[in-house]
């Protein structure tokens, strides 16, 4: 699952249906790039968060209807990107 | 979801029987590379739209038999590509 | 859904039996990287053509049961790569 | 299937329910790209390790409702990563 | 779908139940980047073969049951990487 950082909410006000009632994060990898993700969970802008991408993303959202192929799935407690972190088992 | 921007539509004489009357859009991302597109929400080309891959795709199309694996889920209110965007929760 | 060009046919006679009677072509892309389609379409060497990809390129294949992730879905009419196209809504 | 190294585990106290009691690893490759497997392995820091993705990770996390897509499916015995290793058939 | 070059069998003597009795190849591509696959084939190194990956992957394996995300399909008669092909139509 990928690891990303929250940016901000998404405005659309022209969507698929098929979106329903979903909430929008802008998430960021580490050079910028930005995807759009659904978020069950409730992540803050600054968060690091990992994803569920595919069909697992459908069912994360909650409702295999949901049509993303990308959600939050979890927050991480500590993150320091590119860094080396703690190793434990 | 990946955030591409439509160029325009596709005209394609020969395609799958499995594709019925979808509408095609040219897609492209910041560095240019182009894909092509379902789209179900009637996105203009200059839009910034955020889409759904894999089998998302295909329910999105609003047909789960059309044989896409890109379709166009919502048309971006605002986009400043590669830049900040406001934060908001 | 992906856009490439048709360079040709591929030989191959030790195949999974998954495969049955599928035509291959050899595609690729603008920087020359190659893989091989499953062509239900019928496209010639030098065509451009858009592909679908994932669990969509089994059903395009005309057979779910066909071992494919990746299927010509349609040959684009005109199609010139790494330029702007005409922008048509 | 992607094969990466074990850097440990993650902490993570909010977290999606369909996750459930999953044990996740921090995961790199070559370069340092870091994502998130769920282990039903037991894998240890430093090992290398081939990794499921897609659907294919719900079926290996042993439970098809666990919102993966990245599954860690077995542990190399030696690997020396980015050199030739023993060709055998 | 992928075209990659054989390497050699995976030693691993610790792994996931759902991978049952399947053989495993290391394959790589131009670059050298390395992966797993699962072989029903039976491809030799030095072989140049093409892959199916994604769920198709899982039914190519013979046994929709098994966990894997890459499969060999075929091997190719004969390839000549990074060099144009004879075109066939």
């Amino acid at each position: 699952m990928q690891i990303l950082q929250v940016e901000g909410s998404l405005v659309c006000t022209s969507r698929h249906e098929g979106l329903k009632y979903s909430t929008f994060r802008i998430v960021r990898d580490a050079s910028g790039k930005r995807q759009v993700a659904t978020d069950p969970v409730g992540a803050k802008p600054g968060n690091w968060v990992f994803l569920a991408s595919g069909s697992a993303a459908r069912y994360a959202a909650g409702d295999f209807e949901i049509l993303t192929d990308l959600t939050i799935a979890g927050i991480i407690d500590e993150w320091t990107p590119e860094e080396t972190i703690e190793v434990a088992s």
